[in-house]
């Protein structure tokens, strides 16, 4: 049995606190670090910014949509990269919001958590969209391979507020379902379990109790998206100890190539993010 | 300015019917081909299943996850799949239900719609989960290329009800949402607009007027999920003419590797679609 992602976060957060640092090499991203935007301008942003931040940071989150442009090519960036990530041990969070019927869902559980994968990541966020429960075999490989899945709640977007919103039959706001059936599924025998969510930094705190959870709790929109301090302070202070990531994206990216700075910005986010 | 997808859509539905065949290469289905559940097993099956049904029906759906668990180089396998199709002239609707914030919604726009992508395909599948403005640069990039999207409304299985059935602020359903959303987004200068739906078979019928959504609607869940034809004909009843695409995955590559087989399996549903 793997060691679970639960152990393996709170184990590095001990040392590098909660930020997760967004690897998101967009062509306005590549194009702002003096590069065109192909895949050559791709890999160059995408491992620069790996290399150095990797070192000083619980977690990195890859942005898939941003090497999926470029096809299997783009992907076999992601691999490299991947690899290298593995060498320094930092937590790799594969942000490609997948969901499809359980059935398929085998195929995206397989591709980005299973241990013969080249695009095997710590975790990987999913999409409720087809339901919670549909979502099952990226539950049960992450479970056996000691990984994790972050399930969408609420995002940090302002579109996706009306339908995360609405109500079920019983009254529940589907972002609040979502936690709700979360914390069922949950096997808590190392503390923390192997779902997490996804909570956006710009939204209110739901009226779930996020103690409840049972797993880590992703959270994005901070900096570039509007999101501040204040808000994941109030957020992180609801939740379970040690469960709480903080993604910054934008914000430390836009340091742009030069190493020192790209190093004096993580750093910085770091410790605004460790004294909260 | 390319010709646009309902235009195409029209065309090839006039000759071929409203049968859209899905390539659902699992790791059961391979096997039940006869092949080990490998990389040349998944291309083995996906080719085979490609040649044979693309000459006869209006429209294939290429379910990515199937690919996507081999990692680049299954899509690397998509990537020829796709070049032959497009030499036989089928369409194709990439089935990867893609969806995240605006900004990221860029790089899958590109990845799937983009005429310089290798994975580009005739239409993508996307999930509204963080809403359906959220997916504009796929609308946009759709128009531009002549190609579509399809937004999950109400899927086929049954853990997604709840949530598609939630309530907004203003009372209507969250897939009722989805399809007012949607027709509020569509430009129907060609009759039918690039943003389609997906409406599974196995729901009943929305409240909203389908009539109104003013693009293409994408039926599955029929046949090995359940869904049946009096079910699709009830649906296809409310859609505008000609919008309307019934899919048919497992029931037709269950005939397995005999091509004569395959093509009398295909046929057949063809023919009971074109009845209804």
């Amino acid at each position: 049995m793997a060691e679970s992602f639960g152990v393996r976060l709170r184990d590095r957060r001990r040392t590098f606190g909660a930020l997760c640092v967004g690897i998101d090499p967009s062509a306005s991203v590549v194009e702002a670090w003096g590069r065109a935007s192909s895949i050559e301008g791709l890999e160059y942003v995408a491992r620069e910014t790996v290399e150095v931040v990797s070192e000083l940071v619980t977690a990195i989150k890859i942005q898939v949509a941003f090497f999926e442009r470029f096809g299997s090519a783009g992907l076999r960036v992601m691999e490299r990269l991947l690899d290298d990530a593995r060498e320094v041990g930092v937590l790799v969070i594969a942000d490609a919001k997948r969901g499809d019927i359980a059935s398929t869902n085998e195929g995206y559980a397989e591709a980005w958590l299973g241990s013969a994968s080249p695009l095997r990541s710590d975790a990987v966020t999913a999409s409720p969209y087809l339901g919670v429960g549909a979502l099952a075999p990226l539950y049960r490989v992450a479970d056996e391979t000691g990984r994790a899945v972050f399930v969408l709640a609420a995002t940090s977007n302002e579109e996706g507020r009306d339908l995360q919103e609405a109500r079920d039959a019983e009254g529940r706001r589907v972002r609040d379902r979502v936690l709700d059936e979360v914390a069922a599924r949950n096997n808590r025998d190392d503390g923390l379990g192997s779902i997490g969510v996804v909570l956006g930094a710009t939204r209110e705190p739901p009226a779930f109790d996020l103690a409840r959870v049972g797993g880590p709790v992703l959270v994005p929109g901070v900096g570039a998206q509007g999101g501040t301090l204040e808000q994941v302070a109030r957020l992180s202070e609801s939740c379970a100890p040690d469960s709480v990531l903080v993604n910054v994206s934008r914000a430390i990216t836009a340091a742009g190539p030069d190493r020192g700075r790209l190093r004096d910005a993580t750093r910085r986010w770091r410790d605004d993010v460790a004294a909260l």
